[in-house]
């Protein structure tokens, strides 16, 4: 399988979530050079990507996958660790999809549509996204709402599902530990569940998988 | 198993989904009446869904699964029917999620976002979802982008993963043939792809479904 990289929160999640299953999976990673935009050139929006965005994970018979959730999904199926990011139980694995989707459309995707609909930012896309104009402070101060009420619940929680870490752990991480490097309040926000629970996800050996360096010329 | 239902685009999902799979699940139903805003509510709150949403499903033992994508793939996994509107193989399974996630986010939910952010449609909230202004016709122009992108690609195509139906076609039919009685352009939009597979799914048995009154006093 190869699966093409990149600097960004979802790449960094299935490069989280693949360092997390200790599995080995024979992966070539193939580098797609974001910042030159090379994501939307026509050799990668025709061959691996027509949406041009990354991750994607082209399989051993040629088929492209791509949306993290599905990558990430797909690779726990086939990998033979014993255990599960996603669960051993048809309600673990629900579970888990309830927190992924909460931790998403709560979360994630108002921090990174926040960031995306601000003028600065959006000069990076070069026209590939509309910016939309006024939606930037809303959309944080929806992230930040989706924050305080997960904050809540990881009262007495070691991880978001639990006691079991999940995909819903690695996708909020792989969020936070990127976008930071741009919009830094994101873990600065005083939330102390959020806080602890960071902490802990950064002290993981898969935490190095942030950074896209940890994967140049290795077979995952 | 207690399904608690209501009228709107998410519960519509799982009525379709549960139809679809032509199983006997033995869940009983739970209308929700979402016009008083019963959902918001203390009781349903605190007892079934501490967001305030519908669908949730309560399991046997009494646990409670919310989200309609966690919810579709539980009752897929329990069900015993032969075939799968999730996927019968792995790969199968990814290009389902990844259909599913691609419709979700470029199609449903800024459809969603762009009714509930018309000053008309979120009085009806009072007060549970905060408006955004200015930012119910950009979402609208999303969507249809998203919707024109999938035109193309539902060229020579029955359904939207191929040659077999899944949830990501259930999903999509569902949000269209719920939200187009409030906002009728999401029918009214040329794309020739789309319109024939919309009739293709309304000649459904499930299509009956879209409509709450069909679950009254139901075991499924």
């Amino acid at each position: 399988m190869i699966l093409y990289d990149s600097l960004g929160p979802n790449p960094a999640t299935v490069r989280l979530f693949i360092a997390e299953t200790q599995h080995s999976f024979g992966i070539k990673v193939h580098p797609v050079d974001i910042m030159s935009l090379e994501n939307r050139q026509e050799d990668y929006v025709n061959t691996v990507n027509s949406r041009g965005e990354v991750p994607a994970l082209r399989l051993a018979n040629g088929h492209i996958i791509t949306e993290i959730t599905a990558i990430c999904e797909y690779l726990d199926e086939v990998s033979e660790k014993e255990g599960s990011l996603i669960g051993t139980t048809a309600e673990e694995r629900a579970e888990t999809r309830m927190w992924v989707r909460r931790v998403f459309l709560e979360i994630c995707n108002p921090m990174t549509e926040s960031l995306r609909n601000t003028e600065e930012f959006n000069a990076f896309y070069q026209g590939h996204r509309k910016l939309i104009e006024g939606i930037s402070e809303p959309l944080k101060e929806l992230a930040l709402k989706g924050m305080e009420r997960l904050n809540g619940e990881l009262e007495g929680k070691t991880f978001i599902a639990g006691s079991r870490i999940t995909l819903a752990d690695i996708l909020l991480f792989a969020f936070m530990g990127t976008l930071n490097q741009v919009i830094p309040w994101v873990l600065d926000t005083g939330f102390n569940n959020i806080n602890k629970w960071y902490k802990s996800m950064e002290q993981r050996e898969s935490a190095k998988y942030l950074n896209t360096a940890y994967l140049k010329d290795q077979i995952l």
